[in-house]
């Protein structure tokens, strides 16, 4: 018989936290429903009753944290910059640095799942598609924004630079993988930053 | 009884041939070893003989296929470019010209590998980590010539060029299994095109 928590929304919240960070660290196959129970303070009849399935555990992670996740860290910051290019570079910049080094070798959460999960989980691969569709609309937002307001070239492409961004991005965090320090962070930034002074007026 | 094949190394080539086109569709640890036996015209005896663990059959993939793939389809046909900057635009054009839409979905098959496997297998870290670095210095090598011959501005850092140039790729791909189409691939392309005119003399 399962335990009725007093406070179920907070439960589910500590199971998502949980399954966050293993997942993170393991991979979504690569970890097991058990492993997961292991680290929460509940049982797995509990588990079950939140989750039924780790495919459901796996969707709410994309839809209720890496959403927020991503918006908080990459976007909701920018609003404080008058120039919106100042701003992404300067985002980037803090984000490398207060970077964990024990989180290195396991690069970005969101690019994780896209890679694992795409491919094989129809279901994954559009509630990913989302996130990284979100993630590139609001950075074109600021990018606009920015041409608008005489920082950036008229002649850019504000799509395909908000997406060569979000490419950098992710791209700096995967191969960081294979080396577990910040070269390839620092590298990207550097270059990134060289390339938007170049579409800047 | 293992029967003895008559050619072992052809019969090796096949094992790791079919277990690559396996692993780039299913990931790593997602297929089994009975399944890669089954797409072969082996026993499982015979594929044991050959390789004895899962692991040691990943590892020669990365060693044997992964390594010459990468310097046959991105590095090797530079040579034959006046301007090597020219020519790494040119084979990424032509790459995703003639990428074939089924494969879309899945990615590239060593950005799969480092990302799946980087964090959990340090051998697999350290050979995928090689093949990077590998691809990163012959880049590098024909950046450095271009500089040499006048193409590139001397003030180009060439480390740092080489790095983003691999990171822009591999994020194509990479991102490309959200959508299965080439939007971010060319997306991709012409950012990177800009931006080494930008860098060009």
């Amino acid at each position: 018989m399962v335990k009725k928590s007093r406070n179920p929304e907070k439960t589910r919240a500590h199971i998502l936290e949980v399954a966050f960070g293993e997942i993170y660290r393991k991979g979504f196959q690569g970890v097991s429903i058990d492993a997961i129970v292991n680290e929460t303070s509940v049982t797995k009849g509990a588990f079950f009753h939140y989750f039924p399935t780790k495919q459901e555990l796996g969707y709410a992670i994309v839809d209720e944290i890496l959403n927020d996740v991503i918006l908080e860290r990459w976007i909701t910051p920018l609003k404080a910059y008058k120039n919106p290019i100042n701003g992404i570079l300067s985002r980037y910049k803090k984000i490398i640095e207060t970077a964990e080094d024990a989180d290195l070798p396991f690069g970005c959460p969101l690019n994780n799942l896209i890679q694992e999960m795409s491919p094989v989980d129809p279901i994954f691969k559009e509630k990913l598609r989302t996130v990284i569709s979100l993630w590139i609309d609001k950075n074109e937002e600021y990018i606009k924004k920015a041409q608008e307001l005489g920082y950036l070239k008229k002649d850019v492409d504000t799509r395909q630079l908000a997406e060569f961004i979000v490419m950098t991005q992710e791209a700096s965090y995967g191969l960081t993988k294979t080396v577990g320090d910040k070269t390839f962070l620092w590298s990207s930034y550097h270059s990134l930053k060289k390339y938007l002074a170049a579409l800047s007026v």
